[in-house]
């Protein structure tokens, strides 16, 4: 990540903790306006200072980007060049791709007010244009590196897109959840549930998908036991 | 968008500016600290004071989700509870879907420090978790509203990939580049480019390749005429 003539300190070191969220650690700073180091840029930076000691600081965007094999320019307007224009996904899909293969990618951001001059989108081999709402498009420093850095790790980590968080329990096994439903069954039979007789199928195949639809863990139905005891209990004196 | 019980009026305007960069405009707000409306929280939003205009303003975070059929609760911790836990991207996949479908969806977001209450988490019907950096995981209020409202629009838009921003040219014609590589050869001929004469065709066919993988304009190409001529014209008297 390559920032052009940043102006203020905060919003570096909130480039840099977005960076590090997303587990990014190598930052180019080119011409900061205020010098370097900026004490309000580590400030805000807390966690991810790191990033900032260990960043290449240069005077020109040149000598940032000498070194890279492929640049990506972050650029909200449209510039009237001839030039790759991509989603971040799309971009740091390619970005991924190119540094498995051995290459080395920077992504140039601007500064806060003007964005990237149009030399340094000259120098870039795509453009990155975050997919905003075009009614309403207002992203800075931060958010810009924020959403790139996301898609980065998006497209290197396998994230599983849904997991079930299951605390110190356990699923159910099909056959806990139908001894279940059977011992349920069994009580409701003796509060006369089932009636008329004629709907007795049907109302007991609802019983059964009720519960065979839920993800229930062991936990569940050690509850529900308890409830349906309660209740029956509570019901008259024929359980109790 | 539903904010339970948010602190800072300027959390409360970047959230709304998040929001609205995306297209999403309906936000709910439970229990601002600050109370409402929020001078601060109008002069950050700017551009999207609309939305906290119009946003719905309760007390519990059980009336500002009573009208929902489905209830994401985002959460950086773990909850030691049974509850599918989603990233943003699956998340909004999902929601995009039931919405689609007429169902109401909301996503709950917890205050800075603490993040949400348990009571709120145990609400929802799933958790929405940013894949971090396991080592940083530093997100903030308005990070995490414009990671999901990003995701949201990325899963209701279908933005291209990549699309090659042309300016005021045209890609040029397969038979325009060739034309011009025959031009070029004929003028490289003229010079005794080609020598030694068995590397004819090998260099014939690397000059072609190279124009044939390069997408180009036809300015580009009117271009290189250009260029051609000029060095061919300072090359000697031989072309003057």
């Amino acid at each position: 990540m390559v920032l052009v003539k940043p102006q203020m300190g905060e919003n570096i070191g909130a480039a840099a903790r977005a960076m590090w969220n997303f587990g990014l650690d190598r930052m180019r700073i080119v011409a900061p306006r205020d010098g370097w180091p900026n004490s309000r840029a580590v400030a805000m930076a807390s966690g991810a200072g790191r990033l900032l000691d260990e960043a290449m600081v240069t005077e020109t965007s040149a000598e940032a980007t000498a070194d890279l094999n492929y640049i990506f320019a972050t650029t909200a307007r449209p510039r009237d060049m001839v030039k790759p224009v991509m989603t971040p996904e799309h971009a740091m899909r390619l970005a991924a791709r190119k540094i498995a293969a051995g290459e080395r990618v920077g992504v140039l951001f601007g500064a806060e007010r003007a964005g990237l001059e149009n030399e340094d989108v000259v120098r870039a081999n795509a453009i990155i244009t975050v997919p905003v709402n075009p009614a309403f498009a207002s992203l800075n420093l931060g958010q810009c590196v924020l959403l790139t850095a996301y898609e980065w790790r998006r497209q290197v980590t396998e994230a599983e897109g849904e997991v079930l968080e299951l605390g110190r329990t356990r699923m159910a096994e099909t056959g806990e959840v139908e001894r279940f439903v059977a011992a349920l069954t069994e009580r409701l039979e003796a509060t006369g549930f089932f009636w008329p007789e004629h709907k007795r199928p049907s109302m007991e195949a609802n019983l059964r998908n009720i519960f065979a639809r839920a993800p229930l863990t062991d936990t569940d139905l050690r509850t529900f036991y308890g409830v349906v005891r309660a209740l029956a209990e509570r019901s008259g004196p024929r359980e109790s």
